[in-house]
Parts: structure tokens; sequence; C-alpha cells
């Protein structure tokens, strides 16, 4: 059954007709307190558009692929690594995740991040970090402090 | 030049990097008082992402395609037609214009209305009405009460 043409949203970032989901299926990937919601995923567009809800100090899975993510944050606050690069996040900013390229989106200690993701339907499957890749990362103590959580 | 992959909202639903366009190239097509701006269109993403805000009292043109769209409203309030249906509108709602159905959105007429439109890059060329096929649609009162800008 395809969704109506006019799905209502619901206080809170959600909207009728839409199932909230984990994050993720399995539990092999590091992730902390995320949801999901598919907003857009018609067989005859050729990009989803889910919406991704951080709560207060969570933080989704540090990961990279081939396809690419075009980020719209919809409310609250948080930070996110694109790259070796970390960036202040807030409602209606723009974050674009290149091909093959590490990132993370964090909420704020005391606020949640939502954000919308367009993504193509046909994409890879994630790829984590091995150990080495993560040591170069968090040879930069700006990004070691990001991916613990601490202030930078 | 690529976008950066940070790109801060503006007050007033602007961004940096992201330039003020007209809605239409061309005369051609009815429109009042509507303005686009380009949120993403990176070459590995195979949609693009376009803010459209419509000014109190305009309306996109009425038009149909082969193409579909994924629409969320972000901000305002109005209406839209889908087919044959009226649908109230506010934001975070969800819209979805199937191919080849008829469908424009009107702000109120004291309330702009703004929304992010999701569409495959690959795409036709929008068609507008005949003179029957408006008369078609014009015979169900509510319709033409909506394209006149005319309260239901």
């Amino acid at each position: 059954m395809s969704a109506s043409d006019h799905r209502a949203a619901r206080d809170g970032f959600r909207w009728d007709e839409v199932d909230l989901l984990a994050y993720k299926e399995t539990g092999a990937a590091p992730f902390r307190a995320v949801t999901r919601q598919i907003l857009f995923a018609d067989p005859v567009l050729s990009c989803e558009l889910r919406y991704f809800e951080v709560a207060p100090g969570g933080h989704t899975t540090l990961e990279r692929h081939a396809h690419a993510h075009g980020v719209t944050i919809l409310t609250g606050r948080g930070r996110c690594l694109v790259g070796e690069t970390i960036h202040e996040i807030g409602p209606h900013d723009l974050v674009t995740v290149p091909p093959w390229t590490w990132h993370q989106f964090r909420a704020a200690a005391a606020e949640k991040l939502g954000f919308l993701c367009m993504v193509n339907v046909e994409r890879d499957r994630p790829a984590l970090p091995t150990d080495q890749e993560l040591a170069d990362l968090r040879r930069d103590p700006a990004i070691a402090a990001f991916l613990d959580g601490r202030a930078a």
C-alpha cells in the first residue's frame, strides 16, 4: 500500500503513517539513543528522505561509505564530524557528507538533535573504522574529544 | 566549485552559499510570489533538495509531469491541491505528488508557506493544463475556489 498524499505532522516530530524505527537493525555498530523514521521511500523517487533523532548526549555511528548524504537539521543542536572537521549545527543548517568521508552526528548534552537525511535508494553498506583508522582519527585532540563526547 | 560540507542557516530561511533564485526561468507558466533555493544538487546524489517559499497570497504553478515530488513543509501555512484533493498544510507535514498528478501549493492569505521539495535529478518538463483540462478541474466547486484563491 502506498502512503497517503498528505501525512500530517504530529507533536514531537512524529507523522501520520510513519513508523518509529530503530536506528540500525544490528547491534554491531556503536551508536546511542537514535531513532529513525522513513518520510519518503517512493519507488519513483531515486532518493529516500529519513528523519533521525538523537536524544541529548546520544550519537550516530561513526562510519563512511561510497554513497553521500544531504542533511538538513530540523530541530535541536549538536555537532557533527565530517572528514576531519567538526561543525556546530543548529536548526536548518545544511550538512553534506561526501563519498567515503567519516561522519558522526552528536546531540548536545542537554538538547536533542533531529535532522532530515536525503540518500540514494541504491547505496552500499556503511564501513566502520578499523582500529588503525580510529587511532589515526583520534590523533587530532579535537576529534578525540568529539568522539568521546567531551567539549573541544 | 563544490559547496562546503557545512552551510549555516541564516535568519529568514536563507543559507550560506545558497543563491535566492526566481521560481521559474520563463514567464510562460502562471505563478505568484515564489522564490527557489537549491539546497542540495550534488552529482553523487540522484535527487535534489530545493526550498520554495510562497509569499502570503501567492501560489506555485498548476502543473503535472512524469516525475514525482516529496514535499516537507518547513514553515508557514497554506493549502495544496494534489490530484483532485485539497489539503490544509502546516509545519512538517509531508506531501507526496505522484507522477502525472495536477498539483499547486498556495500560501495562506496572511502567512507565507515555505517547503522542502525532493525531486529526481533526471526529470521531465512540467506540463500545464489545457483549457479543457482546466475546465474539467474547475467543475469541482472546491477546486475552482482553490484555484481562484478563495476560501472553500
